[in-house]
């Protein structure tokens, strides 16, 4: 894993070692933590996150926390329908409608219904189910350095939990939508892409069931441009029979600016949308809308109940959430502050030499991090540590970890772009 | 689905009915209410859920608000959790670790990791990858009417979800172990069943991975005596290099009365232990409790993160769970009020014919209804909308639905029990 502590190295205070050595023994080996000396938190708001000692990380990776750590109004609606009615979906209850249907809203119409999950893996886990009832197939093309989820059938079209869990055998990867992948142009390029994975499921006898891609392609390395290059690659997917689904897990409620959903900035209505980390800013809520005649085969011989999904709280917040980015109008807070940002990225690489190309949307953004002009893995991790030690908390990603990944809560100011600029100044001289 | 509302029947109010057809709408075809005309809900407090009107129910079937509904210790450490910090487990933080130290606790000393994610069926799901990783088995075996989850992979292991998802290529049913179902002896025949599938996997050319049960049976029709039956199948799945999952998301944390976990009354130690509904009293929060062994190669290949599973709310909650049942002593009410319900089932049998077997541990109760002596799904179901009209909440199981499922909330009273006795003893009469 990028960016993962190793036990006994570091700078951990005794208290902190001691904390690292509980988990190892109460959570077991798969656990990781972040950076090369861990950081200990017991407090969060706004755009910050607090050690036990007061110091203040300002927050420039967390989009789970989206609308601010600790949103009073998100905490406010918690409170509230927890103390009140906290049961499922197979009684009669407002809240999941109002939370549906506003929801609903913020979609071309032709998405007019939406189930609700508690993770962005099971909403994907259900995608594949319900392409696959939709389809006939089980075929499903991802990208290379896919993320799409933990379950079983989730982790095998996950390229980027690396070797350790081998594609599904009806899994076809295909690279990731950079220049470099397809020279002759992304949008004609990643279309071709597809067919040919298409092409490569029939030698095999597989159907095609699914296009699946996170539509800022975070752990690709964050590659939104052109805008509109999607829609070619979803053409051609259901040319062959199959579904296009848009994972807005990461880049949905309003972060890449310009739309509230990724998917909008490629002028295409996907057949399934699955959503999830921003979605109940840290309350367990995840979601997949899709078309009627998408779901219409999975409804016919099947049910879906979650046990939490779409609970009365989970409503409550969900709906909290809504409230909040309209309100705030942290969308477009997202498109200008993150149009500041990535322009204060490029005003800086005139000045050094060590950064490379800023891609992104709103507020998430990919950085390239270069030594002699080549990405440099390391660097970048050197850069991610030495912005935690001077209270940034930022992370890597791209298949090789050359990136710099930036996706901080959307109330994200000006001032705080200038502190991070600022601080990546005097580091990057020093580096 | 047992136990579910038809669009257009029933007696619904307009408003009601106005409330149903906006679900249709909105959430698509997969969704089912319960009863022939579904309940509106909006409070819950204690063994009791409330209709705008103010009409009181009382709770015989959710098994999620175990230490009762809105029980205002678990909404007040959500409360002040969710206010300070929210956010993952790849910082360090006090909570999740004094969350899974005291969980494992619970546990024989050979269980000493706890991992953490939002679902049952997560847990179930991540069991299965671990399985694998450990034995290179795929094999898995569960009984013919099993309930473990709505992801694709556990779906597939999840036979009560019926004809419409097939069972996984690699997923081998056995009966459930009723005395019907081995007239030899549930104890050997049970073990032998198991044996017997392990050969059919390997003519198939599949290794065995994983037998997961339900340690009370619940979608089986509730299936707990005699106390013990299940070592010796543990046993027959080690013997040829699988591992035993005890499913402890339906019968863990108190509910059976005697023993914290539902395993325990079998006198066996499992390989893994999966845990869920009421682990947050409807917070979505669940796990999977495992041998160091069984995580080593999965921890040497794979990491696992699971975005909300185990923040700082859950770990909150989860700890204010266990202090709830301890400190209230839930689980003796459960042992004390499900032996006096149980007796109270027998005793009313005297008198009413149509009730036949009663099984079940603590508060998780099974009753057989019959007609002329054999097992009658059609009454069963008419009882159970009976009960709702009376204000009664229950619900049905067993593989044909001749079962009521009796699975209230732990604080359960005696009080209660009488209302519901009294008041079957009134139904039956005339039903």
């Amino acid at each position: 894993m990028l960016n993962a502590y190793t036990p006994g190295a570091g700078h951990l205070s005794p208290a902190d070692e001691a904390l690292a050595r509980r988990r190892a023994k109460a959570l077991g080996p798969a656990y990781r933590l972040f950076y090369e000396t861990p950081v200990h938190l017991v407090r969060g708001a706004g755009v910050h996150l607090y050690a036990p000692d007061g110091t203040a990380y300002l927050d420039c990776y967390n989009n789970v926390a989206s609308v601010g750590h600790c949103h009073p109004r998100v905490v406010e609606a918690l409170n509230r329908q927890a103390a009140t009615l906290a049961t499922h979906t197979r009684y009669l209850h407002d809240g999941i409608l109002d939370c549906a249907e506003r929801l609903l809203a913020l979609f071309p119409a032709e998405i007019s219904h939406v189930m609700f999950t508690c993770t962005g893996s099971e909403a994907n886990d259900l995608a594949l189910r319900i392409a696959r009832a939709a389809t006939g197939g089980t075929g499903v093309i991802v990208t290379d350095n896919a993320y799409h989820g933990v379950t079983l059938a989730t982790a095998e079209m996950s390229m980027s939990i690396g070797p350790a869990v081998a594609p599904g055998p009806t899994v076809f990867p295909i690279p990731a939508p950079s220049a470099e992948n397809y020279p002759q142009g992304i949008a004609a390029g990643f279309a071709q892409a597809v067919t040919e994975a298409c092409d490569r499921m029939a030698a095999q006898g597989v159907r095609p069931a699914l296009l699946i891609v996170d539509t800022i392609f975070s752990s690709d390395g964050v590659h939104p441009d052109p805008a509109g290059f999607l829609a070619p690659a979803a053409a051609a997917i259901r040319a062959r029979g199959g579904l296009f689904l848009a994972d807005e897990v990461q880049p949905g409620f309003g972060r890449t600016g310009s739309r509230f959903w990724g998917f909008q900035r490629h002028g295409l209505i996907p057949d399934m949308v699955s959503m999830g980390k921003p979605m109940g800013n840290g309350y367990p809520l995840a979601g997949l809308a899709l078309k009627p005649e998408t779901i219409a085969e999975f409804g016919r011989k099947a049910r879906y109940f979650n046990t939490f999904g779409g609970n009365a709280v989970a409503a409550a917040v969900g709906l909290a959430v809504l409230d909040v980015i309209r309100d705030e109008a942290l969308q477009d807070n997202a498109a200008t502050v993150g149009a500041a940002f990535m322009q204060g990225l490029k005003s800086l690489a005139q000045r050094h030499e060590s950064l490379g190309e800023t891609r992104g949307a709103g507020l998430f953004i990919g950085q390239t991090i270069l030594t002699d002009g080549r990405p440099d893995p390391a660097r970048t991790a050197r850069l991610v540590n030495a912005l935690r030690e001077n209270r940034i908390l930022i992370s890597s990603t791209g298949p090789k970890g050359d990136s710099l990944k930036i996706r901080p809560p959307l109330p994200f100011s000006l001032a705080n772009v200038d502190q991070v600029l600022t601080t990546l100044d005097r580091i990057l001289k020093t580096l």
